[in-house]
């Protein structure tokens, strides 16, 4: 693609016509205002103005998908509201290499406008020069592996739960529990972040000295990935609590502290960052607005996660399994030739998912997380585990759940369990 | 209210009952999952639940506003879908003062929630234990007024036009003509951050150099609100080249840099911050999700922006008039009995909304802005802020709109181009 220009594809849904309507959006989001102002030569036009470079229509409907559209001037039959894809090219020179600028072109003031019933912001294609300014994930898959010590297989983790509550000394007993049973990773839930019952610094203290010494008894180093998530100073001190304890992860809320944050503690980590998307419901889930997965993760790997939450397969939230499989295939396609994410496979997760999620996307590499699926499995714990790998070693040696059940009890307990 | 607690306020949509949807949001949000874990305790669910302190019953409705809402098991009735206000109670301790966690916890993982088909953030009360560690506006509506030299009367502002592709020395023309025509304030637009083609330490050269030599002139420095939208590091750096310059104000994009960025700047900041919302219309225009402005701004407000965009009556956007009241009467509310914060009514805006805007919001304290209703004036733009003033003194006489007109040739002017 041309390296002057940043293509933004959207899907919209006007009562004017799709061509007016990209028009207003390529205008309002480069030289225009709602009324010709002086200054606005054909010449700034021409070389600052955001061009319309496709339209496709799609289907119409006969009532409004968001509130507040302008029906057009002196139609007086029923409105009909049109649906297409467009792409817009805005100039690079408009914006730079800066997210944060980015944003307020290609995702700003444009979900407001009245010509508009409908907006989302479906994908972006960048010029590489953003990459000046941007890291990039820093361990992306072959890194965590390495620092996880999980290869061939995707690395089985799950979140301490309860989500909220539990005193040091309590996570302490939790954690080693965990660790001892052999699992990859553990994480903090995302609700629990520097919480007066039980600072971070006290938390990591108590984790790290189970996750040390079961290390020493099993040869292994579950990786933890703290919930750090704060403001812009308390992030590089929180990271360097983690690392100074010999962690090897750390958690953000990416929309808690924005991509400029998470650009901001990429600069300077020393840690695999474990990014997770909470708030993003609000920003996906009404289907005429917001933002699509598809450009989210492109940002984000941009600024600096190595590894993404996409949800999984049945999971507990309103997203489509069709959806969740796009999401993990867009963070396992190349951005930039690399920019390696690990996809998070999480939400209402135990051993049962792994078949049809490898059948799906044909990877190992992701970070499949159990939450209640480890911690609640009858057997305890160390069964939870043992019954999310041999989910997946049913996955990669093409046999079903039921036949790999008969002679692998820790997955049949989970399938007694959670399988309804 | 009570210091240890955070009340949530919701407007819910559930194809299940309304205690129900409100029990599995406060579980999933504190101390629970999708499935009983052995260390959910009584003792932790009675000290790190969330409670419910309210349920309002409203309309139901037949279908659903948003898709993936679950219905409930072995109904098969036509769905209802009920639509509820719910105050949720989460405790202090769970989060501590922490905007970020705060998101997590109150506006993370719950949209998403498929025992809902609509979830929207209304409004949030907070202990003011929060403000031990955010510092609120530094300048606010006094600290503004003082630094723009303007009593008794909105501040009238407009914006650079066209929004994009003046040269440096020709933004610098514009300004010069703005100064000398006496408008109050100027801003860049919001897609204005650091362009390659005309970088922000060239802007603020040519700007300032033409502001203070009008000031010599005329006796008054207009506030110019420079973009210095960017990623973290850039926030400073660009603050400093503002205020070095001897400029008087700057302005970010909220929603890019987030709220953690608007609060590592408040606490470095030597100017007012302009705080520009853009983005917002993602999070806002869909009814049945994301987040009220009642909630949203009071997190603006103790990050520590001085000024917040609430659009104007009338404007281009989708906000009805009733909202845009709403909002600026949200701003003028004193929080924690002040961080005042000082909103700035844009988009669309000429002299013509003033009166109206009087009658319904019975304050002064606001930055008017009007882009072409200024610079697009047809004679000129000196006769484009006179206009707006005249406006605001008809208002504040009680005088119509057409009555003053009759004796002041600019705001004559002003509604024979833009009423329509």
């Amino acid at each position: 693609m041309r390296q002057d220009q940043i293509l933004a594809t959207y899907l919209i849904e006007t009562p004017d016509s799709l061509e007016h309507a990209a028009q207003v959006l390529a205008g309002e989001q480069s030289t225009g205002t709602f009324v010709q102002v002086p200054g606005e030569t054909d010449e700034i036009k021409e070389k600052y103005g955001a061009k319309i470079l496709a339209i496709k229509e799609l289907e119409s409907v006969s009532s409004p998908s968001l509130p507040g559209a302008k029906l057009p001037h002196g139609e007086n039959r029923p409105p009909v509201f049109r649906r297409g894809e467009i792409t817009v090219a805005f100039p690079y020179h408009n914006i730079g290499p800066s997210i944060p600028n980015l944003l307020a072109t290609v995702a700003g003031n444009l979900f407001e406008l009245r010509e508009f019933s409908g907006l989302r912001l479906m994908d972006l294609e960048l010029p590489e020069s953003f990459m000046e300014m941007y890291l990039g994930p820093q361990f992306g898959i072959q890194g965590t592996r390495q620092l996880a010590g999980v290869h061939q297989r995707p690395i089985i983790g799950t979140i301490i739960k309860p989500n909220i509550g539990l005193a040091p000394d309590e996570l302490g007993t939790v954690v080693k529990e965990l660790a001892l049973a052999g699992v990859d990773f553990i994480k903090d839930d995302e609700i629990n972040g520097n919480p007066p019952y039980a600072p971070l610094k006290e938390r990591i203290h108590a984790v790290m000295q189970e996750i040390e010494r079961a290390a020493d008894r099993t040869g292994k180093k579950a990786m933890y990935a703290f919930n750090i998530t704060g403001d812009i100073d308390e992030l590089r001190r929180n990271h360097d609590m983690v690392q100074q304890a010999g962690g090897t992860c750390v958690m953000v809320s990416i929309n808690s502290i924005g991509l400029a944050g998470v650009a901001y503690l990429r600069k300077y980590s020393q840690l695999p960052i474990h990014g997770h998307r909470n708030q993003w419901g609000a920003m996906t889930r009404c289907p005429a607005l917001g933002m699509e997965f598809t450009a989210y993760q492109k940002l984000c790997r941009m600024a600096g996660v190595d590894h993404l939450h996409t949800n999984g397969l049945n999971n507990k939230f309103f997203e489509s399994n069709e959806s969740v499989v796009k999401s993990i295939n867009d963070c396992l396609t190349p951005l930039f030739g690399g920019l390696q994410v690990m996809p998070v496979l999480s939400s209402g997760q135990w051993a049962g998912q792994a078949v049809e999620t490898y059948r799906q996307i044909q990877s190992t590499d992701v970070i499949h997380i159990a939450g209640g699926g480890i911690m609640a499995h009858p057997d305890g714990v160390s069964a939870g585990v043992k019954s999310m790998i041999q989910g997946w070693e049913a996955a990669l040696t093409n046999v079903s759940l039921e036949e790999y059940a008969r002679t692998h009890v820790e997955l049949k307990g989970a399938m007694e369990k959670f399988s309804k």
